[in-house]
């Protein structure tokens, strides 16, 4: 999956769904390819600029309409909804940004290239409508091939969308930062828009799931260190199967488990709790080593709701209760997280 | 998922695969709709009977051709092989049994329809191209509205092809002779061949793996108890993800475990050892237990590698290891299973 052949100049779809949480699809774009971005489009923030509303980007300005944004050649919709459909007041939007010349890149379930209207408007303009969850995976994983000398690092989590990408990429920037090849594996349709390939693993049929994930790996051993995107959680019930056939799809050697501080219930599902961290940890630990001897190498601590205090009080009953590294890859910076694979890779190839 | 439309009078296509383990879809349809196959079509095989070749069946013959075939309204497809693709030898097969006005039902994951060929000549006679593995779920799961009032029991296996459909069946219909309201779902192209209805888990787009359980367990709850029929294993690298996202989708209160004798590693995976069955037991078990307090409450032991003092050996050692029934569901009946069932029932609704 790629959605790299040209020079992409973005402007990025929230409209109504500016709050970090819903347009976390936009914030990773504006956080990771930031130069590409020129203007997120919402009527309700005209004015402010996305480090105002999204916490992230600077001065990159919102605009009300697509007249009003400066020149670009991409649309790209920024959010991520359940279930993946298109919010109906954007389909206006859509057309227009068509009828401007614009591609529009989609992460949705929906493809946009599925749709009628869309597929029409976009023959006659000669645009590309990019729909990057479409795949047509259809291999099963088969255990052949992996090699001895690539460390296969995965994050993985107590929920959904709790930073399991971007501890992902902060851990490998930090090794590459360091001399190291990395190379961050997007599973996701954000992590596919940043990184310009991978698999939307969310989107393959069962069956292939974890053949598409070891594909992947396949297809990139050929880095010293691999950091392999999470999906969902082993315990969410919507999504376990995802998590657990890309889990064994990429048969890690070491385990990042991501957690946002305050976070109690699973998303989506309001009366059911989310168990202890430790429980997590056991969970992931158990189904990882059925592929391969495996551990937890270090947890990713998402902060963002409490202040800096709280977050360092949390960090070091983290660190000792669970006797791992513990950081926020954004307040406290990924070194920590950086150390620990380093660490792994010394003892698994020693 | 339906194919019951009309009443069915089948020619089951085999050629070439007449192995009871390649041809397992031939067999099961075969076995529970008996009234409704009138020939099974292999060159290879001509003149002998599916008793003497895959051991159900009674007198039903193979036939060498279409031409030589009792005259019947549908070509079922009855192999189920890994990644689910057609043989090349069977195109002309199909082609010429469109022709004769024939229904092509088919469990492959190439669907027949999608096929210009096949759609082209289907329209052409005005027959039906039914992919059962065919379906548009797109409901994520919600944990909203399981009756407390519904025993939910699903089998789960060591491996893929042990079992696990003719488990849910075979104590669905013990319970029903019982004069209990019991429904078995089905889960798999097979199963629903033989049930006429079902969800197609393997081929659900993956993040909507639990949410489609969810809504056919939802739709089916009116039934005292459900016998939800299970997919490939926690611990098959290639299909875990499935495994779980229908184990998390169905959250039963009681799992049937099922094994096969003699089977040390996994189909597909040579070289990978099958864990002990305790070790099955228990991750079944600890991941259940995530959703709904849940306990394996039997083993059904496919004996079908050895003869009948093997059998009774192992399934008395087996017996006292894991303190559970036991019974190989053909050769001992499903009697100690369907035992278990109305004793968990007893239990959670006491």
């Amino acid at each position: 999956m790629s959605c790299e052949p040209v020079s992409r100049k973005y402007i990025v779809l929230t409209e109504g769904h500016s709050e970090p949480h819903a347009a976390k699809t936009a914030c990773s774009v504006i956080r990771y390819r930031t130069s590409e971005v020129l203007a997120v489009l919402d009527s309700q923030q005209h004015g402010r600029t996305t480090q105002e509303v999204l916490a992230v980007g600077g001065s990159i300005p919102f605009v009300d309409s697509l007249a009003a944004a400066p020149e670009a050649n991409t649309l790209l919709i920024g959010i991520a909804p359940v279930g993946g459909k298109i919010p109906a007041t954007w389909r206006a939007i859509i057309l227009q940004a068509i009828e401007r010349g614009m591609d529009i890149v989609s992460g949705l379930h929906d493809f946009l290239a599925d749709d009628p209207e869309f597929a029409a408007a976009a023959a006659r303009q000669g645009i590309q409508l990019i729909d990057v969850r479409r795949n047509r995976e259809r291999q099963v994983a088969e255990r052949i091939g992996l090699r001895d000398d690539c460390l296969r690092i995965h994050t993985v989590g107590h929920d959904c969308s709790v930073g399991k990408m971007v501890t992902a990429i902060e851990v490998t920037n930090e090794l590459k930062r360091r001399g190291r090849d990395a190379k961050f594996l997007a599973t996701g349709q954000t992590g596919i828009m940043v990184e310009g390939d991978g698999v939307p693993v969310d989107c393959v049929v069962a069956d292939f799931v974890s053949g598409a994930i070891e594909q992947l790996v396949l297809r990139h051993q050929h880095h010293e260190i691999l950091l392999i995107e999470g999906q969902g959680s082993l315990v969410h019930p919507a999504y376990s199967g995802v998590t657990l056939g890309l889990l064994h799809g990429c048969a890690p050697q070491g385990l990042i488990l991501c957690y946002e501080i305050g976070r109690e219930t699973i998303t989506g599902v309001p009366g059911m709790r989310i168990p202890p961290l430790s429980e997590i940890l056991r969970l992931n630990e158990v189904m990882a080593n059925v592929m391969c001897p495996c551990r937890v190498i270090g947890i990713a601590m998402n902060s963002r709701l409490v202040d800096a205090a709280a977050a360092a009080a949390e960090r070091e009953r983290v660190r000792t209760d669970l006797q791992l590294p513990v950081c926020d890859v954004f307040r406290d910076g990924p070194q920590e997280l950086a150390d620990a694979v380093l660490k792994l890779r010394e003892e698994v190839f020693s």
